[in-house]
């Protein structure tokens, strides 16, 4: 049988999703523990290969077994035996023809920023911490440019392998959270940005929120989105914001469920 | 002069607040960071001497010193010393006679489950985990019965030294938060609770929210709070809960200001 996997882990102790030598990977934990309860060796495919240090609420996974384990009972167990940073939330079977390539029609990914004078020390593995007073008016107005469907050619670290880089980003929402009682100067908050589109480059959410950070702080203009959509040049953006501030929030697939 | 700082800390690592030999504590750390920027053995006193593994948003702590580093500026050198998961908040100077013993009128506690089938990756080094369902309305219940001035002796683990265990609870709040897109039956949420006091015994909040959450599971009668105020016996009560879950989140000082 084809069984799916939905899975929520804290990204920071891994070398990403993707299994390697010589460094630890979510994959490899979920493979490790299929083979202590299966006693097979089996190769998971993965949805998102998140990089190191990047977290998810609902990556995906699928895999063949002839286990005799019910798809829906395969959560607990390998629940038992993975690590408490990686959970899967989720089993069941899927048919043959489930093609985990082609079957998310939305993503929605998070980066948290704390943006105070000091970090809080409660988020700090789950937030990028930016000093100084990000203006959000600025951020938004550079926002509403990127979406809709463009070449993002520039919003792409070097290395990857696509056969196009047009994608159609649906929407970019900034949330702004005030702290109570902040001490740091009076001005603490929480600035979160989700971005849900049909598919992401390389660093793809990075270069976004690095370059939103950049022209927050006012040392870019919310052109440069603009620019760069025609450019196609990365050296139009700001920089690719740390990994620690960005989750896998969501997933909507073809036939309208939703993780 | 004398130097108030307020102090939040990832309790996670730390062996608690008190400086002790054979672990570490927030305490030696904060101690280390001021003999690292003053060249002085520096002792400080701390407003609450939280447990293993509880967290603060708001520790306070004073100290006497003859450096001629500005109070105000003490946050930014400290920081710079310290690990990323302790931080100085805010320092000031303050009179001779502040009396960190006898100067907060209020002090509020936050516990924080995680109520789900499986744990949640993201959330877990700041929630304690309950697996049952838990009925939030029976937890509100109870938790109204020890709302005001009573001897909560029962309410307290051995070992505290106190001339009296009567306490105020000015209010008990139990909040719900519902995750969107739960795959874990459908029913996963966090359940928060808020209790503001002025002042606590040796583990009475983790008292108080282990009882709570025993009620939840429907394992104890919402009517045990009533029974335990006037038996003033412990094991009429549930269970201290673990020490993960648990913040000191603010405090209201005599003069009316809060952090």
């Amino acid at each position: 049988m084809k069984v799916r996997l939905i899975i929520a882990y804290d990204g920071t102790r891994y070398h990403g999703w993707q299994r390697q030598d010589n460094a630890d990977s979510v994959q490899a934990q979920i493979e490790k523990a299929l083979m202590e309860i299966t006693g097979q060796m089996i190769s998971v495919k993965g949805l998102s290969r998140t990089d190191a240090g990047v977290h998810a609420k609902c990556n995906m996974a699928v895999f063949d077994t002839e286990s005799r384990i019910p798809a829906a009972k395969m959560s607990f167990a390998m629940n038992h035996k993975l690590p408490p940073d990686i959970r899967i939330r989720m089993s069941d079977e899927v048919g043959d023809d489930f093609d985990i390539r082609h079957v998310v029609r939305q993503k929605t990914y998070v980066y948290r920023i704390c943006n105070d004078t000091f970090e809080n020390p409660m988020t700090r593995l789950y937030t990028h911490h930016v000093h100084g007073k990000l203006d959000v008016d600025r951020m938004r107005e550079a926002a509403a440019l990127i979406v809709g469907e463009h070449d993002f050619g520039a919003f792409c670290s070097a290395g990857a392998q696509v056969s196009s880089t047009v994608r159609t980003i649906y929407s970019v929402k900034i949330d702004e959270v005030k702290w109570e009682n902040s001490t740091y100067d009076g001005a603490g908050k929480e600035v979160v940005i989700i971005v849900t589109g049909n598919g992401f480059l390389y660093n793809m959410v990075r270069i976004i929120s690095g370059t939103l950070i950049d022209i927050g702080l006012g040392r870019m203009e919310p052109g440069v989105m603009t620019k760069a959509l025609e450019s196609l040049e990365r050296a139009d953006l700001g920089h690719t914001a740390p990994a620690r501030g960005l989750r896998l929030d969501s997933i909507v697939l073809e036939d309208g469920s939703r993780f």
